[in-house]
């Protein structure tokens, strides 16, 4: 047996979601990290090259279920929950490795790793958000996004990453392919895109840069006021860390160029980190506003609290409010609101990594 | 890496089923024990206290196909077979965890432990089984049971166990979440319950008793004789070992109380194992009774025996032979059986834990 | 723990196809091994007895997702790729142990070995083809097989194996189940069936033959000029290493009796493995034809290179081009194809096996 590291988190997060409409309390995961299985490895193959493979799978321990994936970037590409509960699939989700699947090669020059990951457009929202993106105090910046299906994540992706010796600069560009058959339609290009992401870190400072570009055939837009077309994002994030605290900040736009029009979802977020004792306090305000109908804006403050049992072993808890105006509807923890009034989410959870 | 522990059993059985309508043949699993695979591990927190984690699913290794879990404890929590089958699910039901994903905090005060987990109700019809739920042999009083989705397991639950150290007495409680919207609506709270389980094992001898009860809104009973609403779990059960034999028995009545009505199902067990050098012997009697309609009653009698090759490695056999009245029509090993009338299964198989 | 061998192969193809209807551009999988992840372990049990189990899992690592397997041999054993989408399962095939699911006792006298494993039919195919049944140059003689869904694996099998010292020889029989309820229907026994293969390996030399049959209710043949009804596959291959290339061939006919007729399909191939330094160059020349309708044939020329960045790492390319007749449509790379027309397909990857 080769040296195979397996590797995991269990997030187990009780939360509570209070809207106008309905309220919700719910036993749910991945409150503060994202509950996971991975296997990943690396071979040292001479002259500084190497090989590697990581697969790692999304899951949800509350239930036992795991987690689909999209196989081709397009909106097709994972049966909606709808649509797979129709067809009896409640419960039946089984385990994908939805979270990453690559295998890479690497050397002095940097490295090429193939299959699904991130993309290069979602660091700049997770690492610049004290939430990291997971629980009710998630920036609204991703949960505003027009991003498209790989707002997060690309399936059938072709990446280069910078060597990590470039005094400081790091940076990564991904292609990804939809993988439509070539037939001359206009959506033969559907799900296919670029994007590029650079960065700078030294000492209390890291600050980067990311734009991506996904094809999409145009088809106007209805009732929501968004419709189909080519998106494009770029973002920009940045921390410093002043030792009592670090404070951070990300900037995110999302362009979509539909047939008669176009339209922006812009948002931002402040927030920052304060360690206290053997945990650390998190605050953040993020917004999203949206230049469509009555410009929908949704803003949220969220402060929360992690507690380290160990390094592996944390007790937290967040809470979070959203007020939503120009039409807005967004509601926390699974509650339902009614549009222009607010809604509240409590999580109170364990995480645990192996 | 941290220390993860990957486990598993392998168990494939040859079943034969006859009735009076139609038999059957299988190359199947879990005739002795339930085929599964998992990754468990425990952090020592210091003072006492520990973390762990346990990740269990159950697998149908005479063809590969993983098993389906239950999100939210309520019969829409499992996609059903035939509308899965519907939807193209045959042979797509990949591994999840359904059999155990749960994230424990331990500590001389007891346990908590969240997730999918058995509920306290099942361990009386399993630990006093001589079949331990498992194979043609399966104690009647699981098979006929009114308990529900939440009869075996329960997702989204907070549970609360006792030290090991109170002299024998030994404990459990488990609260689990429908997590429906809180709409006002009477299903708002269907699949939410409640389970308690209170033993002791001293020497030979080892008694228990589990009390649950689960939400769920009223509705009518149709031609089943059974309709929808609050559903009360009691059991008790014992064994005594006389080292010649372990003498175990356990009775369990599930009550349904519906819209204009009350059923229940009345069930007992009286079994026994029976060391015989590198083997056991295995015996038990069962039988359910439902108090409607014409009282359908199923009597089964198993018949079984264990030889062990090595602690991890056995080959087994089990005959078990059902009587149906009052309109039962109970069938075993796949076959089906016309009412009132005998069916009779067959299991050869071999168990091999890892 | 006992001891538990964690395996797997992650193999990422970039995969151009051209027709003359639609050409595709891909980052697929599994285009010079099968990618996959398992588990695997084996008891000493004392006296020359071993019991072991292995468990593998396909899986696609351009997008994460698992593979689907077939529950009962039969057609309807895996739900179709249009009615899983139709049900919203894109993205959603879970990981299930479709490649391999078995326990086994060894000995002296062989190997008899319980669950889902490969069918003895399939291993002339792809031990005696220079491309091992994987990627664009996968011999004909498997793409245009009539052996339905058992002609690569067979789930609820019983098999058993010659034991390894039979001064050369070795061979194989199995049988599997469809596992249908006998009803007395004129389908009762499908997905049914036996295969036995028999080879000699010494020196240089490798040869081996098969022979299997399966059960199916007889249907008329429709428009495609093959109806439903008994499988019969025979196969033989062989190869000479000669050090300087390893010489291969394999003859296979599929033949089905179908309500009404009987239709074969007849295929061969013949192909080389040349080592070069420390890579591979790979041949091969396949072809199938139909004795039906205007006997449709395809006839494929491969090429390819494997170079070895170590023992479990390398990379590789593939060129492969069909030349169809009588109707043939064969097309390469998730192209499309008219009628009689050629279509090319191209591999380029990187293997990597833990």
């Amino acid at each position: 047996q080769s040296s195979v590291t397996l590797f995991g988190i269990v997030d187990a997060t009780l939360q509570i979601g209070r809207g106008s409409i309905t309220d919700r309390m719910q036993l749910t995961h991945s409150g503060y990290n994202s509950s996971r299985l991975g296997f990943r490895g690396t071979e040292d193959l001479g002259g500084g090259m190497s090989a590697s493979f990581w697969l790692e799978a999304g899951m949800e321990n509350d239930n036992g279920q795991g987690q689909a994936t999209n196989i081709n970037n397009q909106v097709s590409g994972t049966g909606t929950a709808a649509a797979f509960t129709a067809g009896g699939g409640n419960g039946r989700q089984g385990l994908t490795f939805n979270r990453r699947s690559t295998v890479s090669l690497a050397g002095g020059w940097g490295e090429v790793r193939l299959g699904r990951d991130y993309s290069p457009q979602f660091w700049n929202l997770t690492t610049f958000d004290p939430f990291g993106t997971n629980g009710v105090g998630t920036t609204q910046t991703l949960v505003g996004s027009l991003g498209g299906p790989t707002n997060v994540r690309a399936s059938n992706s072709i990446g280069y990453f910078l060597p990590g010796n470039l005094g400081g600069f790091y940076g990564q560009v991904q292609l990804y392919l939809g993988e439509n058959a070539e037939d001359g339609g206009a959506a033969e290009d559907d799900g296919r895109g670029v994007g590029l992401r650079l960065g700078y870190a030294a000492g209390p400072l890291n600050v980067a840069f990311a734009i991506a570009r996904t094809d999409f055939a145009s088809a106007a837009a209805g009732a929501t006021g968004v419709g189909t077309g080519e998106i494009t994002t770029v973002n920009l994030g940045g921390q410093w860390d002043f030792g009592f605290a670090k404070l951070m900040a990300h900037y995110n736009r999302d362009t979509v160029d539909f047939l008669g029009g176009e339209v922006d979802s812009d948002g931002f977020l402040v927030g920052a980190l304060v360690p206290v004792g053997a945990g650390e306090i998190r605050v953040s305000y993020s917004q999203t506003e949206l230049d469509a109908l009555a410009e929908p804006r949704t803003r949220k403050l969220a402060l929360g609290y992690v507690h380290n049992l160990s390094k592996r072993t944390a007790l937290y808890t967040t809470v979070a409010r959203v007020r939503n105006n120009g039409g807005a509807a967004v509601a926390l923890g699974g509650s339902t609101t009614a549009a222009n009034t607010n809604s509240t989410g409590f999580d109170f959870g364990v995480r645990h990594s192996f």
